[in-house]
């Protein structure tokens, strides 16, 4: 049988990708940083099946059609032609985190998808070959590939925009403290924010300092300097919602409660606290701090009215084959 | 006796002043546009005084000496130096709304200053000299002189940045509905924000667009069209905020219920009402709308939590002098 079963972290990015060059291709307009998020994760099934009249998708054991399925089965039409497969493909894929709880999972999604329907094939792929495939699905989910800190360079082609690792997860112990402020399904999704973000006046401007920003906090995470990468990520995580609001139509993804723990990450930090936050298209915050502190700031922000519920990863490895 | 009393309105700007291409003589980096708030004003006394042996300021009431007194001593002493006044003044300054209120007092403050200042050395100065001086004082004081919807050409030295009027306050019936959200004073005064623009990479994407949302802001209240007016100026707000959340350090004069308020405008809009929300350097949100959605724009913001109280103003006259 043509299957395989794989697992891919999500991952929260510290210099931001907003915005294509190439919205087919998903060359973005910079290159960005990540790291994995340790047990937040998705677990894809591939089937490769004769037997099947199109492609299919069961989704946290619910069967899928319309454009979650379409999204999944362009996905796999591009890998059907650059392996020369002819048969449609059984897809079951679950997230540990609960849907609509404000945690993107389209980048551990297409990741795990990518490496299970490839390795169902047979096929040998390089990691980074992997990382370019799963970059069409979703952006992001090239830097769910690769283990621990991951860049993803934005590259001019789809074989040059590929992500690698340059630090594995033991490298720096951070830890992703995640305020959850809103489990409502957003209002734009971030993949129709993408194409509104040379819209902006201002994106232009973020984009010709993102490999300043790039190189300084890679930097700044191979010196494990807290303070320089605190500052930069939050200015990175700032600049990308400036855009947003700036597009047209603007978009706004901030919560009031969003505002009161940027504030209070701010204040902490203010006080010695090595905590910083960033913020995906969305209006969870991420309180990225380092290890003696991950408990005192989860503990804080169970305290702030608005705030849902806390979950802590520490930084996470690479996607791979669980079957 | 060498005295006078003139009365300015605050003004609320359509397009935004933020930053500076000369701090000294507060050239600003583009032009702005606002309209006077009727009803809410400085009424300022001023008595050139042989007797006296140093400026004196009498504020709300109250005598003050350090950093306030020492500003409108250098203005007091541009004016001396222009008129050749040898003598130092007793000023006496009365806002009719509470200090901390949130309403910015600079620009109605810096212009009844000056119209009384000059007026009482019976010197016959123009209209757009008086703005010119005034901006020296605070920069949108010069919009606080002329009447109704004023325009600050930006210039490039002193005598060509000034102020003058483009449309009565008759000539459209907009309301700025005011929703006053903190009482508490400002973390960082819009003065040290000028001169800390310049520190986002997003100043200069702002300041390029500015003419051109000026022209279409001004087009949009001579043609009296609210739906392109709304559009731009909640444009030109966000992306003067952007510039200052993305300053170093950070700038965020919103509070969450700024975000709720903000939301809940942009959400009656959609449903037909005449209002858009333009932001100074602070929390409270201006709510501009024609005149039929006041009241019920009013009420709304009252039912919100977190909105400490409304104030409205229709569109104000030019400074004059009451004594």
């Amino acid at each position: 049988m043509k299957q395989a079963t794989a697992r891919a972290c999500s991952n929260i990015a510290f210099i931001k990708y907003w915005g294509n060059r190439d919205e087919t291709l998903k060359i973005p307009m910079n290159s960005s940083i990540s790291m994995n998020l340790d047990g937040i994760y998705t677990e894809t099934h591939v089937r490769w099946d004769d037997a099947l009249a199109s492609d299919e998708l069961v989704l946290n054991h619910q069967k899928v059609t319309g454009q979650a399925l379409h999204r999944v089965s362009e996905h796999l039409s591009f890998i059907r032609n650059r392996l020369n497969i002819n048969t449609f493909a059984y897809v079951e894929s679950v997230n540990n985190f609960p849907m609509g709880a404000g945690i993107a999972s389209s980048a551990s999604s297409f990741a795990a998808l990518t490496v299970a329907a490839v390795k169902a094939t047979g096929a040998d792929l390089t990691e980074r070959e992997l990382t370019s495939i799963a970059r069409l699905g979703s952006g992001s989910a090239s830097r769910s590939i690769p283990s621990g800190f991951v860049i993803w360079h934005q590259g001019h082609d789809h074989t040059s925009s590929y992500a690698e690792s340059f630090a594995q997860p033991d490298y720096w112990d951070l830890v992703d403290v995640i305020a959850i402020i809103s489990g409502e399904h957003k209002a734009v999704g971030s993949r129709m924010g993408h194409t509104s973000a040379n819209t902006s006046d201002l994106q232009m401007a973020r984009v010709n300092g993102a490999e300043e920003r790039l190189r300084i906090c890679q930097q700044a995470i191979f010196d494990r300097d807290f303070s320089t990468f605190a500052d930069v990520v939050e200015y990175d995580s700032n600049l990308m919602h400036a855009v947003m609001m700036t597009s047209r139509p603007p978009l706004f993804y901030w919560l009031p409660t969003t505002l009161t723990v940027m504030d209070a990450v701010r204040h902490w930090r203010s006080e010695g606290v090595q905590v910083c936050y960033t913020l995906d298209a969305g209006p969870n915050v991420h309180c990225i701090c380092t290890r003696p502190y991950a408990d005192v700031v989860a503990q804080s922000l169970r305290a702030i009215a608005g705030v849902n519920d806390v979950r802590m990863a520490t930084v996470g490895g690479g996607a791979q084959l669980i079957k």
